[in-house]
C-alpha cells in the first residue's frame, strides 16, 4: 500500500475537524474557533506539524504502518517499541524540540486499556474504539491526573467528592460523570479526550473507578486553557515558542453523559490502579522519547554558544560539554534499552517498555534536567536576559549597534540567532514550562522513584549479599 | 539630625530627576521620557521604591547614617559591613525579591575607587565625585562588563579594538571614550553610569585602561535596553514581575567626551586590573545581600506549596525543605562572617568584606541555585505552568469552576495565589531572569571559584600535611 | 596562676591512673594492663598527647583557664565558644588529626547535665561531680547510644527490654543498672564513664531515663573493645595510625550498682529527652571543631600531591582544589559561626552553640565528606593502593627500585611520605573509621537532618511570601 | 566437543605452572614459592577460582568456546562481547566480587594487538603468541602504566629517560628494555605479562614505542609486590578480603632480552598511540563487566542491613535503597547497551565495544563510587568500625554479650554477619583498594571524560540547532 493509500489524514483534516461545538475557555472567554485564535491557533498548527510529517515521504516509512499511522500500530515486540519510540523522537524534532502529542499519549492509554480490560466485558468496546481511531486517524488526549484536592486524603475523604472524577449516575444507556482533570495537554486540539483514573482505590471508591472516551465537543465538556505561554510575540528572540506550542486545560465534566459502548472500566477498583500504572508504563517510555531532541538542543547549543563566544578551548568548557554529552547519551541508551528489553503482557501479546530500565531513564533525566540546564545557562552568558529584541533588530537605528558590539568569535546575527534559541530553551517561559514538565509531567520525580523501586527484583543482590556474608560455611 | 533633615530623596525627586535627554532606545524607538514608559516606568517606580524605604521611619535607623543614605557609608569595620548587608537585605525584601540596585552598585564602584586611587593623582576627583553623589543621594549605574568579543583574545588582539571600551583621544580638557558596556543595570533609572575596566590588561593595553563617570544624559551615551522581561502584564498570575522589574542596557559610548575631573583612572594598566577585583569584591557582598530574600522565598513558598497540597507530612516534602533552609541558610550565614571577617585596607581605612567568605556565600548561592529551583518546583506541582490567569479568575463564567476544582488543603484563591507567585519565581522569565543571573551576575561561576582558589592560604594546610607526613622525624 | 600551678595533670600522671581493676575485653581476652597492652596503649597514648599538649608552654595559654583544663570552663558567652572550638582544633592538630576526646566528649555531657537539671533536685549532684572532675582533671568517657535492638520498636516494645539501658533495681543507697552502650569511645583509657539517654522517652518508660557516672573500675562495668583499627604496626606506610588510635567499647552494664550521689537523672522522661539532645547540641560543636584538622589535610594533601606528581597546572588540578577549599572553609566558617552566634541558656546561664548553625556545619561536613576523600584520591593516584611497604623501603636490595621508579617531580622520598600519608587517611582501615565516623558520629546524617529542620523558624520567610502572594491588597 | 576434552587448565596445573624462577619481593624479600606464600598465596589461590570455575559443568557453556577458554575467544559480534561480559561477571561473582583478572586483561590486551597490527609485519608474532597463549590456557598479565616521574613532561623530558620503558639497545636477535610499570595486576600469579605503551608518543620518541610478551620467570623482570592488603587475617571481620585477594607489582624491567617473535610492535610510535586506545577500549569493558558484582552487592547490603537493623520501613531508607539500585542498574544497563552497540573493525573483522557507551557506563560507575559507599555505609551504622572482632566472637566470655546485645530485628550472628561484609567492603583496607581502583584503574575519571568528549559526535545535535536557530528561513 503506497502513503497514499493509508487512512493518515492530511494537517488540513486534521485542523478543520477541530472547528465543532467544543466549550473552550481562554483568558475568561469562550473561544469561538480553535484555529483562528491568535494562541490556540499556533497549538493547532503545532499538532497539524505531526500529519504533515507523516505525509512527508522522507518520513513515511517510519510513520506509516500497515497503511495506519504508525502511532496507532500496536507493538509486538522490542523493535516494535524501538520504532515507535524512533518516531516520536522524529516528529518531536520536526516540531522543535516540543513533542506534538496528539496522538502518542491517546495510543499509550489505548495499548493500556488493551491490555488491561483483556479479558473483560469491556475489551470489545475498547477495541472497536481502537479501530474507530485508528481507521479516523484522530487526535487524541488523555485527561489522568484528577484535581485531587488535599493531597493527605483520598476521593472519598476529600470534602468535595467531585475532587476527584466519578461516576454520580448510572442510567440504562450510559453513565453521568462529574469532576474535572488538571493539566490535559492539547485538548482543545484533538477529536476525542479519554479518561482514565489517577491511582489506586479503596474497594469503597468504586464510583471512582471509571474510564471512558468522548468527542471533545460534548456537551458538559468545558475546557479552561492555561495561558502559560501566552505571548511569545516575537520570533527572533522566541524562534520555538513564537510558532510551537502545548497548551494545557482544566478539564470539567460537568455532568457529561458517557454512552456505554464509550465507558471502558467501571467499578472495578483494582483494574482502576492496574490501568493507571500500565499507562503511566507506556507513557513513560513515549515521554524518554520526546525528551531526546530537547537534550539533544542543549548539546547542540553549548557546542554553538562555545564556538560564538570564542570558548571552545576552556577547559571548564569541555567540562561541562562532557557533561552534557553524558547526560543526553545516557537518557538515550537507557531509552533503547528500554526498548529492546521488551517485556510481552502475556494474554494480550502487548509488548510494553523494561519497566525499571524506562523509569531508570525518565527519572535520570528528569533528576539531572535543571543541571543541564543551568550548564547550558553558564556555557552561555548573561546576554540571555540582557540581550536585544526582534524590534531592536529590525531598527535600523539600534541594528548597526548590535552588529558592531555583539559579534564574537561570529558575526552578531549569528550569534544573537543561537542566543535567542538558547534564550527561549533556557530562561524564557518556555523554559519554564519544560522544566516544570521535566520534574512533574509523566510522572513526578517521586512517583518514578517509587517505581523504580518496586519493580526491582532484589532476591539475586540479596542472595549474591547472603553467600557472601556466610563465612561459616 | 532627623530623617526629615537628611540629604536623601524623596521617591519623587528621584523620579523628576530621571526625565533629561538621556538617549533611551526600548524595542528599537527612542523613549521619550523614561517614567511615562509602559515598561520602562515599571523598572523607575521599582528603583523609587527604595527611596521610598529610607524614608519611612520604621527603616530610617538602618537607611541613614549621618544625615545620609547608608548606602553611601564608606564601611569601616565589621559592623558597617554587617549595616550595609543588612539595608540591602531589607530593601530587597521591601522591592519583593528584586533588588533596587540603584545604590548599591554605585556605591560598590566608589568604595573600589576611593581604595585603588587611593594614593594617586586622581584620589580628589574620586572623592569629590563621591561627595558629590553622596549629598545629591544620586542614583548610580555601574558599566563594568566588556562586550568582550572573541573570549579567547584579549582587548587589543580583537578585530574590532572598541570590542573592549578605551580611550580614542585625548584632549587638554578630558578624554574622548568608545566602546560598549553590556549588561548594565538600571541605566536608563539613574543619574550617573560609573565605568570601570573589566579584567587585568597587558602592559600594551593602555588605551583601555580607563575608569570614569558621566551622567547618563551625557551627548553619545547611547542606552539601548533589553526588553526580555517585556510584557508581564498580568499583575494576578505576576504579582512579582508585574511591578518590580530591573532593565538592563547595552550601553554605548559613541566618541563620549568625559572632563578630566571625572576620570578616575587612565591607563594605569596594573591598578586597572586591581580595580576591577575591587570592585567585584564589594559587588560580591552585596549581591550575596541581596539574594537573601529570595532565597527565603524559595523557603517560604515550600513550606506555604506543602501546606497548600495537604503534603507538610510526606517524607520527601521535609527533605527537600531542610535541603531549602540549609541553602538559604548557609548563604546566609556565610554573607554574616563575610562582613564579620572584614579587612581593613590599610591605606584608605576602608573595611571590606573577607574575599575568601565572600567568594564562598556567593559560589555556594549560584553552584546550588538551579537544585534550589528545581525543589520548590518539586514541592509545587505542574499547576505552575498549566493554572489558569487573571482573566479566568476575573471572569464569573469561569471562576466557579476554579475555585471548586483548584481548592485543595487550603481555598482555591489562596492556594492559587502562592502557585501564582511560585510560577513567577520559579518557571516564567522572571525566573529564568534570576536564573541566568545567578550563575553569570557578579561574577560567573568560573570567576568566583578562580578567586576562592586565589584567596585561599594553603600554607598552614600544607605544612600540616608536611608535618604528619614527616614519617622518619 | 602559672601554668605549672594548675591543677592540669601531666600525660604520665593521666597513664599511671589508668592502672587498676577495670574489666576490659580485647580480641577475646581480659587485658591486664591497659597501658602495656600492644594496641590499647597506643590509644591510651594518644589520650595523653593532650596533657602533653597542655603543659606545653606554647598552648597554656588556650589550654588552661583559671587554673584548670579549659576543657571544662563552662562556656559563659560566644567567646568561650570559639576559645573551646579552638582549643579542639589546635589539639587535635597536635593528635594527627584524630581527636583525644579524653575530656572533650565528657565536658560536652556535663555542660548539658549542668543545663537540664538546672533547678532540679539533682542539679547539686552534677555540679559537685563537674567540680571534682575538673579539680582532678579526669578523663572522661560518654555511653550515649544504646544498642538499640530493632530499630522499629522503642525501649519498651523489643524482646529484651535489656536493649536500651535501664533501672532494674532502686535501692535504698541507689541504683541498679542493667544494658549495654555501642560505639563509646576511649573507654578504656579514662577515669569515669558518664552514661546519658539516647532519646525521647514515652511516659511508661521511666525505667529508662535515666543518667549517671561511675568510674571505669566499677564492678559490672565490662568494656568489650572493637579491634577494629588493629595492626597498623608499619608506621611508615601508617604515619597516622600506627601511632595514634582511639577505641571504641561495647559497654556492658552488668548490673551495676550507683549509688544516688551518682544518680543525675531518673524517671523524668521529659527531661531524659532533653538531655539527650542538650548533649548533641553541645557534642556536635565539639564534632566539628575536630573535624577541621581532617579536613585541612584533605587540602593540604591534595597540594602536596599535585606538586608531588607534577600535576599542579591541570585545569582539573585546580577544580578539585577549589572544592577543597570550599569544602573545608565552609565546614569551619559554619563552625566559627556558630559560636559566634551563641545562645545563653536563661536559667543556668551556660552559653550554647547555635542550634541551626551548628548542624548546617556538621551536616555539610558530613554531608560532602565521601566527596572530598573521592577528590583527593583522584589527585593522588593509583599507587595509593599499590605502592611498597616499609620493609620495602628499608630494603637494600628493593629501595633503589623504588628510589628510581617513584619519583616524579619531587624525590621517591618525599613522594611516598606523602602518599602514605593519604594512602593511611583515604584507603586504609583508618580512613575506613573517619569515613563512617562522619556518617554517623555525632548523630547520623537523618539525624542532623532532623535537627537542622526543626531548629529553623520559618515565620518570617513564610511571612515574606505571604506578603509577596497577597496579590489583591 | 565436551568440557573434559577442552584445552582449559584445572586450578592446580595453573598453580603447578606458577613454581619457577619469577624474581619476586614482598615486604623487602625475595620470594621463593608464590603458592606457598601467606599472602601470596591468597593470591594465586583467588586467581585459580577463576579455573575452578571454567571446570563447573554448571557454567562450561559459558566459560568454554569451541574448546577453549571463552576469554580467549575473539568477538565477532555484539552476542560474543555480550557473552564475554556474563562470563567476567559470573566469574567476578563467583570470586565474591573480586575479579580474577588474570585472563580478561590479558585478552583485552592482545584482541588490542591482533587489531592494531593487522595489516603490519608483526601481525603473525601476535597471532602465534595468542593461539600459544589459548592453547595452553595460560595466565596473562599485563603492564601498561609506565612510572611516569614528572607527570608534567612526556617521555623523553623526564630527567631519567627510564622512567617511560624504552629499548635501550637492539639486537640481532632482539631488544634489551628498560624501565617499569606501576601497578600491574596478578603478575606474581600469571605465566607471562604483556608490556603495552601508556600514551601518544612524540615523533622523536620512539625508543618508548614498544610492545612485546615475556614470560614472567625472565631474567631482569623483577616483582616488587605491594602489601596493601596485608594482613587481613581475621576471616570472620574480612569474609571477602582474607580469602580474595589481588596483588599489584612495581615490575621492573631491569634490562631484559626480548626475542624478536615477542616484539608486537617497536617504533612505530603513531600504533603505540593506537594501541594504548584499543585496549583501553576493550578493558573498560571489561571494567564495568566485573563491576557489576560489586555494585549488586551494594545494592544486597543496603537491603540486608535495614532488614537486620529493622530500619526497611524507613523513607530514608527507602530513598537511599531507589539511589542504590539506579546507580546498580544504570551501570548495568550501560554495559549490556555497550555490547549490544557493538561496532566492528573492518580490517581484522574484531568486534568492540561502543566507545561511547562504553564509557558512559565506567564513568556512571566510577563518578558515583564513593556516593554509592557513603549511602550503604549510611544503611548500615557506626557498628562498622567499633564492632567486634572474630576472637570475640570464639570467645566463650565475650560471646554471649554479643548475642544478646548486637541483636535487633534478627539474631546477633546474622546481623554481625552482614556487618562484617559490609565493613569488608566498605570501611576497611578492601574497601579502600575498591575506592581507589574505582578512580584510578581502567583509566581515571579525567581520562574516561576525555574519551566520553571524543567520541561523541557533536554533528546531529549542531545541526539541530542551526536548524532551529535560523529564525529567518
Amino acid at each position: 500500500m503506497s502513503v497514499l493509500q493509508t487512512s493518515l489524514r492530511t494537517s488540513e483534516e486534521y485542523l478543520e475537524h477541530l472547528r465543532d461545538d467544543r466549550e473552550v475557555y481562554y483568558r475568561g472567554e469562550r473561544v469561538a474557533d480553535v484555529i483562528a485564535h491568535p494562541e490556540l491557533g499556533i497549538a493547532a498548527r503545532h499538532g497539524a506539524l505531526d500529519f504533515a510529517f507523516a505525509k512527508d515521504p522522507e518520513h513515511a516509512e517510519l510513520a506509516v504502518t500497515d497503511g495506519f499511522s504508525t502511532f496507532y500500530a500496536v507493538p509486538r515486540c522490542a523493535a516494535d517499541l524501538r520504532r515507535r519510540s524512533a518516531l516520536i523522537e522524529a516528529s518531536t524534532a520536526h516540531g522543535a524540540t516540543l513533542v506534538s502529542l496528539v496522538r502518542e499519549i491517546g495510543t499509550d492509554a489505548l495499548f493500556a486499556l488493551l491490555r488491561v480490560t483483556h479479558g473483560t466485558d469491556t475489551y470489545e468496546r475498547v477495541e472497536s474504539f481502537y479501530e474507530y481511531c485508528r481507521a479516523k486517524d484522530l487526535a487524541l488526549a488523555v485527561a489522568q491526573t484528577d484535581v485531587k484536592g488535599d493531597r493527605a486524603r483520598g476521593p472519598k475523604d476529600q470534602d468535595d467528592p467531585d475532587l476527584y472524577l466519578r461516576v454520580v449516575e448510572e442510567r440504562e444507556d450510559g453513565i453521568i460523570v462529574r469532576g474535572a482533570k488538571a493539566h490535559t495537554s492539547c485538548t482543545a486540539n484533538v477529536d476525542e479526550v479519554i479518561v482514565i483514573p489517577t491511582r489506586a482505590l479503596g474497594d469503597d471508591e468504586k464510583d471512582w473507578a471509571v474510564a471512558f472516551a468522548v468527542p471533545v465537543a460534548t456537551p458538559g465538556v468545558k475546557l479552561f486553557c492555561s495561558d502559560f505561554q501566552h505571548g511569545a510575540d516575537d520570533p527572533w528572540t522566541h524562534p520555538v515558542s513564537s510558532r510551537h506550542k502545548m497548551v494545557e486545560t482544566l478539564t470539567v465534566f460537568d455532568d457529561v453523559f458517557v454512552p456505554w459502548d464509550r465507558v471502558f472500566l467501571y467499578s472495578d477498583t483494582k483494574r482502576a490502579g492496574l490501568l493507571a500504572l500500565t499507562f503511566v508504563e507506556f507513557h513513560r517510555f513515549t515521554a524518554v522519547s520526546y525528551k531526546l531532541p530537547l537534550v539533544d538542543a542543549f548539546v547542540g547549543l553549548g557546542a554553538c554558544l562555545a564556538e560564538a563566544n570564542g570558548t571552545v578551548r576552556a577547559s571548564h568548557v569541555r567540562e561541562k560539554m562532557t557533561w552534557l554529552i553524558a547526560y543526553a547519551e545516557t537518557v538515550r541508551g537507557l531509552t533503547h534499552l528500554a526498548a529492546d528489553r521488551a517485556l510481552i503482557d502475556e494474554p494480550s501479546g502487548i509488548a510494553y517498555p523494561h519497566p525499571l530500565t524506562t523509569n531508570l531513564a525518565k527519572w535520570t533525566f528528569a533528576r539531572d534536567y535543571h543541571s543541564a540546564v543551568e550548564r547550558v545557562i553558564d556555557l552561555a552568558g548573561g546576554l540571555l536576559v540582557t540581550g536585544p529584541g526582534g524590534a531592536d533588530w529590525s531598527s535600523p537605528e539600534v541594528r548597526p549597534y548590535l552588529e558592531k558590539y555583539l559579534a564574537a568569535a561570529v558575526p552578531a546575527a549569528e550569534r544573537l540567532a543561537i542566543f535567542n534559541l538558547a534564550s527561549d530553551l533556557l530562561a524564557r517561559s518556555y523554559a519554564g514550562y519544560q522544566g516544570v514538565l521535566a520534574i512533574h509531567a509523566e510522572g513526578s520525580l517521586e512517583a518514578e522513584k517509587i517505581t523504580l523501586y518496586r519493580s526491582y527484583d532484589p532476591r539475586p543482590a540479596v542472595a549474591l549479599v547472603r553467600r557472601l556474608a556466610s563465612f561459616d560455611d
